[in-house]
């Protein structure tokens, strides 16, 4: 590929990143309650009120690393609305549970009241990352306690014992590993030691490396599949569960450790993360028909239970596009900037609202659009946004050493 | 509509009975464990061992319903097979909750083990519906007096006292009236009354009108249109749970209306249950561009949050025949046996499995299948025969009268 080509496509990018800040910043922030409207329409309109906890974590914290590391977003504007975010996820977000723990809600009215609690650890590592990366921007000690204070319990609930999310015990109801969680801690590790110093980076090692083998065990099948689901000693599950493969998902697991590889020098785990989780999902999961990734399947080929496995969403091509371009700029393979570019072309041809900004989330598996909401809830200023960032500071790092 | 016309239509309907009976009584018993086996994929096989409640409660209902209703069906192998899975539901279905009541569990390992409790009242309500049923062949006293102990329950948790259920109490979480329970409760009373004489219809009738008047608050708009979910004084909620609208699930509710209209004999029910539950959902339900009933709409036309929302599903077209035919032989209006005829074609030149039996039951928008699997977490040995025992028995009626 080109340095002309490299150019042109940070060249949009940037512009994407741009159009995708000013839509959020113009039709999410609610100015009468605080916090940010989520549910948002294909013209900005706002379609229902609730306030999805997840994505108030996901955008005070895109915020506050777009003002922190990006100088043209370093605006008040910007810090304002991230500030205003993060009293309103602490003034509403925290339920207490029954166990006499914080829980965070998942959802809360316009004017901050929990409409619904999951029994998992994804609205608590939401509010983590928020608080910690506010607390980068405003200094905020206390915050940045919090968030430790946080973290510690969602590493209880994950280690130790999870009764505190609520969940019955039932006898069929084994656990397992789910990708989910080893990677959503691994991406707080990464996000509560970045540029802490040593001694941080030390006390959270032993997870951080503890995250990284879960997730190796997710390669299943000789080395030719990772799978969603695993056994908690690392053994294939039976069933559907056991059998789901989430292209998506494992690609993004893959740019998590290979940031992790990178930290460390570990150069093994940097050819698993790229082998693997980045070019064997690509391969399983891109539709050889019409293009783009399947968002869920069954690595036996039985089809999927979940309706919506054959459409194509916005965040697996999100994900594939740093994973491709991570993987590029680490190992300077060609082949690794082919696949970005080749997701990049279904990705800017087919998500992309030329008309009214931002971009949409749900295809068909043909590639029309299935949803035509900008945000709803789970599409918030995070996939898209995190996704045109990395791939701008990534471009901006590959053009500059080759000038 | 000829009668040579509504002669084949009876003629295919029967033939697709048998079909869908000899594809379940072939491919979904366990020997080994009891209980049904409800993922089956395109040809029969296996794909999932998981064995849900619901599915497990109305297979044992729709197989004693045609052992005792259809001669055809009264067979020993169809008894035994609602026997077996009766036996395996009362062994294993029920789990104690904190409470002390009984749960249903909504998922069960091949060997009976409980993996996953939902807090809603609709697994107990499938057992319920076996256990009558079952009883009603069996002459199984004591099951059907555990069928009304259960039944007790249910009331209670719907107008007593939830909290039985285990849902946390959240301010933001107020109750609502959602069209499925008093459906559920209604289908439940038609059930445990019918054929019983007076006096258990009159213990359940109060019940049976609380639930129309509950059915009846679904009514919007002034009139233009029916609301799956309000509140409990029967106005509009805010957001997309107040916009939404399920067209397969109206046009259910209306022929549970019209059983009841003529069980009373309440005309203007019946007037009510046609207009506005049976032509007011087809009117709004119907994709005028591609054939076949939406799955979920918006009263106001956003998009609907479920990314499934635009996919066609077996269900509501099975509840539409049998709606638009029950309609039909009520008031004898040629529209609505027209309107019958229009769902039919759609349904029978797409469901319908010619290759390897029974129906698929998800498709594209545009028609295409979308998920090849013939039972699943949800699609069961239910939907599709209770359709088409009813609009046989239908059609015997109407071509018995016509000749």
């Amino acid at each position: 590929m080109s340095v002309v080509k490299l150019e042109k496509c940070r060249e949009h990018i940037r512009e994407q990143l741009d159009n995708v800040v000013d839509f959020w910043l113009k039709y999410s922030h609610d100015t009468v309650h605080g916090g940010f409207f989520t549910c948002i329409g294909k013209d900005g309109k706002v379609y229902d009120e609730l306030k999805y906890v997840w994505l108030q974590g996901r955008q005070v914290w895109m915020y506050c690393r777009l003002y922190r590391t990006m100088a043209r977003f370093h605006k008040s504007e910007i810090l304002e609305a991230a500030v205003a975010g993060g009293s309103f996820l602490r003034k509403f977000a925290r339920v207490s549970s029954s166990s006499g723990h914080w829980k965070c809600a998942f959802c809360l009215t316009r004017d901050g009241k929990a409409v619904k609690v999951q029994r998992t650890i994804f609205s608590e590592c939401f509010y983590i990352m928020a608080m910690d990366e506010l607390s980068r921007v405003t200094g905020d000690k206390d915050m940045q306690l919090e968030a430790e204070q946080m973290m510690e319990q969602v590493i209880h609930w994950v280690q130790v014992d999870s009764s505190g999310l609520g969940r019955p015990q039932l006898p069929g109801d084994t656990p397992i590993n789910s990708m989910s969680v080893p990677m959503m801690l691994l991406c707080l590790v990464q996000q509560l030691t970045e540029g802490r110093g040593q001694e941080v980076a030390q006390k959270y090692r032993e997870l951080g490396s503890w995250c990284v083998q879960q997730i190796l065990q997710h390669i299943q099948r000789d080395g030719t599949a990772i799978l969603e689901n695993v056994s908690v000693d690392g053994s294939e599950l039976p069933g559907c569960q056991g059998r789901l493969q989430n292209p998506g998902h494992a690609l993004e697991a893959g740019w998590f450790l290979l940031l992790y590889s990178a930290q460390w020098k570990d150069e093994e785990i940097q050819r698993t993360a790229i082998n693997k989780f980045v070019e064997l999902p690509f391969q399983c999961g891109w539709d050889k028909e019409h293009g783009g990734l399947f968002y869920f399947l069954d690595v036996d080929g039985h089809c999927p239970t979940q309706l919506e496995w054959s459409m194509k969403l916005w965040w697996p091509h999100s994900e594939a596009l740093i994973a491709f371009l991570l993987a590029y700029s680490h190992t300077k393979k060609p082949e690794l900037l082919e696949r970005f570019y080749q997701v990049y072309q279904y990705t800017f041809s087919h998500f992309p609202d030329a008309e009214s900004g931002e971009w949409f989330g749900y295809l068909t598996r043909e590639g029309k659009v299935a949803l035509d909401f900008k945000g709803g809830p789970f599409k918030g200023f995070f996939h898209v946004p995190r996704c045109l960032y990395m791939c701008e500071l990534l471009l901006d790092d590959l053009l500059e050493n080759k000038d």
